[in-house]
Order: structure tokens, then sequence, then C-alpha cells
């Protein structure tokens, strides 16, 4: 099971000179994708979850209007999202295990996320690129967006959810790839849900971890410990990672979380994680990082405008960048290892 | 030069289990769709026409925040758009030729439609689904969307200009693949600029043509004759396919017209073809026809949904459909061909 966008990557990969296909297939693109979002929306793949269904009973559960139901229906087969066979429709495999809501292996939170909020936000790109502003909910103020977000619990647990669809792939190789049998404790600074401790310590029985994060994330990541019989190994500790240390660990993990910042910020992090480990000890980054050359990796590149839309100074990084800022906060060595799709990790030792 | 947006249609071809990667490409799809949007309207390609640019000329041209610019341009680059050597970037040369506003084979009017209006619409997509009406500025009477498009001669050029982009590539293989050698006269309803008669006119010497739409079209489709030398040949009569009969020739041609309207429409336009020709006589209509089958052009049926959120009653359809119209409007006979990308026509014989 690999979530990564792997296949957003490859669209720049062959670089063949683009036609005017290329031209009209990516600016047109919304459609396809809008298309996606309003059926995960509307839970169309949760509903197809139960079994497959015609299209009146399936238009009558949904609340599809006849105008638009097959239409809708067969879009959503020819973008290859849902099956037909003598006009009754059925998930694929992949869209019954990914986008049904039921499921643990449901990763349309980022989906839902899109739909709400980031579809809207990035009309207002070209504001964004001529301003430098975001042009989300928050202002300007540094922490302003995480603040809105953290005081309403809905879209907060909301937005948690969204971060464990996008980092599922990546956090299972990251259980999968790291000596961990080197560690014993490992903390996750800014955990969401706490997939990524979740996934490593699952396959690592050995290890003690801490997820790290504002007191108001405590209930949801403690429930999903609890959801995966990890309550005992795993605990939550409250604080913020601007105005307090980083507890101790042998290990210290930032995923997704570097991309939120901006420079200073980012060193100032990496300062912290630095304080927080023994000699030895491992800072384990990760994010959808940029090829050095800033040529190759468009989901990334794709991530820091959407930094730009949504934070007031947030951007992606190269991994060059990112083991620059390492070595300078005192760190021995620094090295970047690819994970899946677009997301690389960073691993510097003390 | 070929203008379909067959690699959009491709994307169902081999329905391969999607995968989350591909979940993941289309639900984000809109980050690079958007991003192509803005550069179109920040005529990114028209200024490289000029010449290569580095970063701090071209962003104080473009007018790029030092926060965005890097990203943006970078991004660009790695969708293929853009290439960059040496911190400088140009053009690609597709790029170069589709997106330069400069040139005649500039296609961006359908972006520039796209980011203005089409982007924002879709957002309303759930709800169009749901209730069947259209989410654009028009309400819900039959024919508002065009009255309120033709009342404002910069939207309605700006318009037509888009109709041009998307259509191109069909109207050069319309040009080359029907039987021209055996008629003499044609006539357009609702040919937009009229770059349909302009192809077919420039390689079909013979052929003298009308174009017919309401007169708010006429200066704009004047203007695009004379640009092509072809004032003498084609002609512009003012008039309306709803309360008018459409003026007789031997070919009556409708290009992206049937799917604006309901079917009673659709049935009410193909009479009025009928009457308006000869015995022998041939009616050419094209659009993004849906396969019979409903499950492999994916661009045919989103843009369908498009007619759902811009049309009271418009919808896109299959050439078994239109077939079917044609027999009951009295054509003795009807077929199919395939034009380029999602386009095909279908030819009537009185």
């Amino acid at each position: 099971m690999s979530l990564s966008v792997g296949a957003a990557t490859s669209v720049a990969a062959p670089v063949a000179a683009p036609s005017p296909e290329q031209i009209l297939q990516i600016g047109l693109g919304f459609w396809a994708s809008k298309t996606l979002l309003s059926a995960v929306e509307m839970e169309v793949f949760t509903e197809l979850a139960r079994g497959p269904e015609g299209l009146e009973i399936l238009s009558g559960r949904l609340g599809l209007h006849p105008r638009s139901a097959h239409d809708f229906l067969d879009a959503l087969v020819a973008l290859g999202f849902l099956e037909r066979n003598d006009g009754v429709y059925s998930n694929t495999p992949s869209t019954d295990l990914f986008l049904d809501k039921k499921k643990p292996s449901y990763i349309g939170g980022i989906l839902e996320m899109s739909n709400q909020r980031l579809y809207g936000h990035w009309n207002k790109l070209t504001t964004a690129l001529r301003t430098g502003q975001p042009q989300g909910e928050a202002g300007n103020e540094a922490t302003e967006t995480f603040t809105a977000l953290y005081a309403d619990p809905a879209r907060l647990k909301s937005f948690l959810k969204a971060m464990t669809g996008v980092s599922r792939g990546a956090n299972l190789a990251i259980a999968a790839k790291f000596p961990w049998a080197n560690y014993r404790t490992v903390v996750d600074a800014g955990p969401a849900q706490g997939d990524l401790l979740t996934q490593v310590a699952l396959k690592n029985t050995h290890l003690l971890g801490i997820g790290f994060d504002l007191p108001e994330v405590g209930p949801i990541f403690e429930e999903y410990m609890e959801s995966n019989g990890l309550s005992s190994r795993v605990k939550f500790q409250a604080g913020s990672f601007f105005t307090d240390p980083i507890p101790s660990a042998e290990v210290v993990m930032m995923g997704h979380i570097l991309h939120d910042w901006n420079l200073e910020e980012k060193r100032m992090l990496i300062a912290k994680a630095y304080d927080a480990l023994p000699q030895g000890g491992a800072l384990l980054v990760y994010d959808a990082l940029i090829d050095d050359d800033r040529r190759k990796n468009a989901f990334g590149l794709l991530m820091s405008l959407n930094m730009l839309i949504e934070t007031p100074g947030g951007y992606d990084y190269t991994g060059a960048e990112c083991i620059g800022w390492m070595k300078d906060a005192g760190f021995s060595e620094a090295r970047v290892e690819h994970l899946v799709g677009p997301d690389s990790m960073v691993i510097g030792i003390k």
C-alpha cells in the first residue's frame, strides 16, 4: 500500500515538448479534479462500499439530480474511479480501499480538505503570486493559520485526518527503512493523529514514543493510539514547539512540518531538535523535498505554492538546503533518502 | 498542429486499477491546473516570447513577489511549460507557439475563460449535481447564459476567442477530411470568430461561406475574415437560430453548438438545418462526442458536466444519439467520424 503522489511528479519526468494536448489537459485539469473532490464529498465510494447499485437507487441515495447523475457517474467510470457493468456501478478495488470512509485505509481526508478549502483558496493564486500573502482564512500573523485551525475542534480533527491521508505512504516507508534497531525512544514533533508514530511503533515493538503538540491535539492523538493498541507505548505530551523545548528522545521526527514555516522558524525548529537529542541521536525530517536542481519534483514545487497560499511564510525546500541547515545547527552528518512518490526524508546525526 | 485534448481522454484508456497515486494526482490536480491558468493570466509566455529572461528581470516585468517567483517559475519548468538554462527562463517550443498572445496560433483564450470564470463556477459542482441548476453567472432562463454573454462586447470577444482556441484542431481536421469538392456553399450556424469557416475556406478555395449568428458577433467575425483574407468569399449574416431560419447552403455546420442546448432545442436546431439544405446536402455537427458505451471519453463526459454548470439545459451526447436525432429529422443517412482528441463529427445527408 503506497500512498504517494508519484504520478504528479512524473508529469515532469519525460519532458517531451508539451503539445497543445498537454496544455489543454492540464489547463482544464480542474474539471477531473473537482469531479473527484465532489464524489468524495458526496460519499459516492462509501455508499458503493455497501455493494454495487444501479443508477436510480444510487442517485436517490446520493441526492443526485436526474440531469447530472448519469454524466457524473460515467465520468467517474471514464476516469477510472468507478466500474460499471450492465448499468450497475461499483467501486474499483482501489477506490473501495482508499475512499470508503468506514475503512481505516481511507485517505480521502486530504481531498475533503481540498474540496472545502484549498480548491477555493487556489482561485486566488494570482493574488498570492503578486503579493506574497496567504489567501486562505488566515491573515498574515506568523501563526494565525494554525491558531484558527486549532480553535475549531471539528476543523482540527478534519485537518489532522487529512494529514494522515497524505502521509501514510511515507510513514510506512520510514517504519521500514530507518534503522530503528539502533534506537529506543522517539518523539514526533507535530504528529497530527499520530500515524507516523503508529506505523513506526507497530513495526518496531521495542520503541517507546511521544507525540508532542498543542493540547488540543491530545484527545485526537490518544484516540488514534487507542484504536491501534499503542496506548501503553506511545504517549501524548502537550506543548508548543515555539515556546517549549521539544521532549528529549533518541530520535526526533518532523513530518510535513518544516515546510509550514519561514527560514528563521525552520532553523529554530532544527536547533530545538538538536537540543532534544543525545550525542548520536537522529533528527528525521520529511517533506515533498524539491529536487536540488528544482526541475523534476513538480509536486514539491506545487506544494510550496500551496504553502504560499495557506501560510504566512512557509515554503518547501531541497534536500541540499535542509542538509545545510542541519550542518549549521551542529549535526555532524546529514543525508537524504527517498521515501515514496514526491516524499523524501533528511536524516541528521548529532 | 493538433489542438485536441486527447491526453485527457487517455487518462481513462488503460483503466488499470487506480492506485492511491492516481487518486491523489487527480484529486490535487487543480494545483497544476490553476498554476498554468495563472501563468496565462499573467502573460508569462507572451513575455518570454520576446526572449529568455533571468529570475529578477522576469519577476519585475510580471509583477511576481520575491516569495513566490522562484517556486512559480520552477513549477512551470517541472510541469514542462518553461525551460530553464543557467537560471535563464524561456518558453518551450509549444508554449511559445500556443501561449504567446501575439501569435495567431494562440490557444490560451479557453484558459483565460477558465481562469476568469469556469474554475470558480466549478467550485459549485456539488450544488449543480444536487439541483441540476447552472452555477455560473446565468440564472435558469433557457437562453440567459448567452444573452448575458452577448450583452458585453469585451466578454463576448473573449468568449469567441476561447472557442477558437478549443476548436482549432477539429477545424483543421474538418477542412482536410470532409469531401468539400462535392459542395459549393457552406453556412456555419454559431461560428464564433469564424475559425471553422476560415480553415475550411483557406483549404478549399472554391467554397463560398456564410457565418450566421446574432448581430453582436458580426464585427468580430468580419475582422477575423479580413485578417485571413477571406472577406470576399465568407460573409456574415445576422440572425438567431431560435427565431429565424438558418440560411440555405449545401452544407450546414454546427461546431460545439448542440451541446449548449436541451434535447428539444437540439432537435429543433437539427430540423432547421434540414430545412436549410437541398436534397443531398450535408449537416456537419461536431462536439466532444461521448463514446456510445459512455466509458472512454472522459473529456466529453466532463464537458457535459461543464454544460451542467454553465447552461440551463445543455449536455454532451453520444454519436449514436445524434444519429438518431438526425434520422428522426428526416436525414437519409448519418455517420460518425473521429476528428482529433476528444472531438468527433456526425455527418447527416438529406
